[in-house]
């Protein structure tokens, strides 16, 4: 299990997420309250979009709680629209192949979740992945392979579309050849103009996910969990929903995997 | 605060106490129960003698949790007589140079505790080190300050009376320039033939230290927490005391620093 | 392009072909002699047996002429049977899990050289590695998967015909989607009891593998570079061969891949 | 030995400096044309300045050439004062501490050359920085202590001469315990709002500095070597000389240590 918090609004600064609230992201990989692993120290990354049309990409295999590079980095740099995640390793290694977010292009993705028993039908999952985006496929994750079937599936024109469908053809790996549970989701993912953010769950457990509206920021933050302990304003996203945020605006729709 | 554990004896495998037990150093480099600070996901490093005079060392950044170096050395290298340790900083960089054990010619020393307000006398700790020695001074410790001390004491003539003078240096540091508490302090050195380990704090709160024979292993284990949750045979040291163990045998005095 | 040195024989300390001798396998990272890129900086790692059935194993993302562990390690173990490796990567990213050697149960392999174009059919690649094996795919290299190929087609039974019907699959498919060369091939290999080594190249440019029998250590070296610069008795495989070494003995055959 | 390259102007993107030009700092990272080490593998840095008083920092361990996080940064921070260097170790440890620029409050300061025999006194060098910034004493290079020192004789005041007072001293320290070459230095420094470059000798063999106005950029690198190989325009600047860049300008004097 990791601990995530994405950002999109008027530009503000990386570390008003990652490391100066307090419970901030960098405090969450210390101790994080909603999660069975509450230390996530393997590794960390943030995606930020600026004018370039690609994100920005920083990831790395240390505990994000000790990097300086990470605290500087955060300090300096602004952005209306960012993904930031620390990671729990599951099984797979400890390398920056496998620190979220990932990128291809100007879409960039993060994860919290699980496709139960992935080791057994990582093959299977990789071969998904389309020719064309193969080598794109990096590492070993679960998380990076969703990403990669959701660009195939068309994340471009119809992205709860695209979504749903790879979810879908993850978790029926999950149940020919994984084990329980099949597929527990929270995922934040961007363009570089809208942001989306999904919350499933294949059995009763859904990773949770929150949202809150900054008036003094003007802007929306969606995080795994609220970034100060005492704030109001955060609302919890419902199990089973796909959101969209892009000018100010948020829509939710239902999430269900198109098997 | 830090945890570590140390082995003399007939030679074993150095994960016997790195990786295999149930509360094996590993386990408490993720939960530690005796310290303020569960988590010691601030590097590690292990000191292992074998027939050259000078110990072997490995030692690195990363959590000790998820290093597959550490466990392929700890599965391969048989030693009997090794120092290992995990770290959590409190303050200094995580960098190879901060992580215990530290080592100069035949000796190795590794330390769990602080001595208070250190950064506001590390420049005056840095200048008690003799001009011969400061070229072992390679990071920024308290710790590895005290090991540099000692050694200037005459650790290898008199090791009780070298550690005594150099925790008062130091602790008399604390005093004139830093906070309190002024000295805690749990250590273990070697020099290649003895062990040593030391429990003291200047204060009520002396960092845990217990030790016990195997009769199987036909070994000492002395450690920050036992290793195994519910083992008969570990004896906590007693704050205050100064132990040697050499061929098997077990000695003990009053350990007081010579201020 | 990469440089790698291996051993069989009495055992030895591994800085005896790692660290000390003029050319060394760190001397070689520095500045090689017979390869293109004369800076083999992107990692490296070593395999060694020793009483247990499967070899030990550390590895690095760091140039190994810096790294003080390596050096540590390479000071105090000591094996009649190891394999050693420095990387310059062609590609693939810096991660420990695309630093040579591979191990896979009591095998273990490094390779210098390429297959042309790896990058357009990773996927096709990736796919020839059957589901048993598939959980050792943890890189993205073209030497992983080589490897992985050997041992579907049977390493422990027949590593001549196994090693021939890999390297043909992989061409094949370099002919079909990559580029020239298809296959440049010198790679080392073991079972823990012998060593096996191949030089090989689609077109005239296969690279540079030595052998020398030392009567002073009783073992051989098989190594990209003669260690020392003047030292007689380096004799070079030729090209087109396949090399066993066991018990003292050394057999050639021909090696043609089995298209 | 090192390399660096620096840039006062219109804001541009790290990367202009970075790894774009034919002869980028990359490119010298893998292959230096005017030092001895022509491999510069041993570290990176970059700082720079934007609207926060202190610069940001970004540095590693890892060669330059192979860090995607360095490319994506470089990619995607705009700066129009930044100082970036790559590292080849002369003997102190490979630690990220020991990476140039060194930073303390608004100032940023990174160097090329050598203090003879430098570990033969450390220690003096390190007491003779001041009590108040002995805490941003946390590596053990010469060209850290070198700024500690500068800072202390007052950079902020009087630039020219805190640093020939400080190249005084460390010099001095080398003709009392060190060895020769007693001092080689190029170093860059800013305050956040001017850029100053020095090169200095105390044999005939000052390192390299040249310096460039770009018309299409509006602004001035200043370099170990020139980011083109076949670009007219660059100059070198003679050895014993200070340089002021401000506000488009440039203006130099001789420079010479207080002795």
């Amino acid at each position: 299990m990791c601990r995530w918090a994405a950002y999109i609004g008027a530009p503000i600064y990386l570390e008003d997420v990652i490391s100066r609230p307090g419970h901030s992201l960098i405090e969450q990989s210390k101790e994080a309250d909603e999660c069975k692993t509450s230390t996530n120290g393997d590794g960390f990354g943030v995606a930020w979009y600026d004018t370039r049309p690609e994100p920005g990409l920083y990831r790395d295999v240390y505990p994000a709680w000790s990097d300086p590079n990470l605290r500087s980095v955060a300090h300096h740099i602004r952005s209306g629209l960012f993904l930031a995640h620390v990671r729990a390793s599951t099984g797979s290694a400890i390398s920056r192949n496998n620190c979220h977010p990932f990128t291809a292009g100007n879409w960039s993705f993060m994860h919290n979740g699980q496709a139960g028993g992935f080791e057994h039908f990582r093959k299977q999952a990789d071969m998904c992945v389309s020719d064309d985006l193969y080598h794109h496929r990096k590492g070993a994750t679960d998380s990076e392979v969703l990403f990669l079937m959701a660009l195939d599936e068309g994340l471009d024109r119809d992205p709860h579309g695209a979504l749903s469908r790879s979810v879908a053809r993850l978790e029926n790996l999950s149940r020919e050849r994984g084990c329980t549970p099949h597929m527990r989701l929270s995922a934040a993912l961007s363009d570089g103009k809208r942001m989306f953010a999904v919350r499933y769950s294949s059995d009763h457990i859904a990773p949770s996910v929150y949202y809150r509206w900054s008036e003094a920021r003007q802007g929306w933050a969606v995080v795994s969990e609220p970034l100060e302990a005492d704030e109001t304003g955060w609302t919890e996203l419902a199990a089973g929903t796909f959101m969209e945020l892009n000018d100010g605006k948020i829509s939710m729709t239902e999430f269900t995997p198109e098997f």
